[in-house]
């Protein structure tokens, strides 16, 4: 595996883990949850967007940035997922919104009474290019709903979690964070490197 | 560029164009309307399935497609495109058909008026892995139905295209295929390789 060796205490990575994103919202997001205990630095990579079942697509991901990094990497996608359609839009989501608005997504739903839905998100860890990826997922169940809240995050303004009367937009974002598809899923992400024992000897500032 | 030089009449490619498919059936149909003039094998290649808008899916696969076979390709992709919902599901359709079936897709359109559609393939040839593509489009203008005829091959039973009583499934094969989006397409293809005189000096039958 490149980039890392066994150590009593872990794993030994010599390099920091690069989280791929251009999004800077998303990376300072990442280093709030996950603490200071990782080294990361953040890596905007033109990879081929894929077709398929999410935790595939979360993986095969972290497969191909990992070749492209040659070392440990952190890779994120989101899904909106809808039940009376099967889990779809799920991860097209980003075309269809783009395309059709939320009142086209809202319109996809009106065949069903059953509006509910689920955000999810998966990150895939790869320790190197030669290594299986390792993915998590959080998922937050709700439903869709007529766009309410600001309109400047994707489809925060049609998504209410259950147990909530407001949209992800209508919520403050620290109640947001604390309920997340994002953040249970980098709970999970933060957990296994807290079980794993990473040591990292970088020359990278923490 | 791999496998190709350039002569007084055309390229001379030393290699046969490889067709990419599993389907013994798109071959056939391949070979029926290209005729007998360019020579063709198949190959069953894992490439991976992209997201994006049609023509850059279709560029792309044939891109990764010669880097794999070395050697001219042609590629071939299919969407089925909702005006109501500008163009999607479009390359997604696989998955829709897959998880909400004939009478899901239906369900999608409920919302709206115009259940307009269009069946669209595209084809890719690249020369090698280092020539640019090009794509050939077929685009046949229908709507949406609740499905009517032999359900043996995808969506064909709910597109009925414009002009005709009958859904694609309803349709003798002869007739379909006078109109279908991928013989407009192979149309394309077959009077791409007629210009550009291409001169095949390879061991393989034609």
């Amino acid at each position: 595996m490149a980039a890392a060796g066994a150590s009593a205490s872990g794993l030994i990575l010599s390099r920091p883990v690069t989280f791929v994103t251009g999004n800077a919202k998303k990376l300072e997001e990442v280093r709030y949850i996950l603490g200071q205990s990782i080294p990361f630095n953040s890596l905007k990579l033109d990879l081929p967007e894929l077709q398929g079942e999410p935790e595939d697509i979360s993986k095969e991901k972290a497969r191909l940035a990992a070749i492209q990094v040659n070392g440990p990497v952190l890779v994120e996608d989101t899904c909106l997922c809808f039940n009376a359609l099967k889990g779809l839009p799920g991860p097209y989501i980003k075309w269809f919104l783009q395309k059709i608005g939320h009142e086209g997504l809202n319109n996809l739903l009106m065949a069903y009474e059953d509006k509910s839905a689920y955000a999810l998100c998966a990150f895939s860890f790869a320790l190197g290019p030669d290594a299986e990826p390792v993915t998590f997922l959080g998922k937050t169940p709700g439903k869709i709903v007529p766009p309410r809240g600001p309109n400047d995050f994707g489809w925060d303004p049609i998504f209410q979690p259950d147990g909530y009367e407001q949209t992800y937009a209508e919520m403050p974002k620290e109640e947001k964070n604390k309920i997340s598809h994002r953040y249970k899923a980098l709970a999970l992400v933060k957990s296994h490197f807290a079980k794993a024992g990473y040591v990292f000897q970088t020359d990278s500032p923490i």
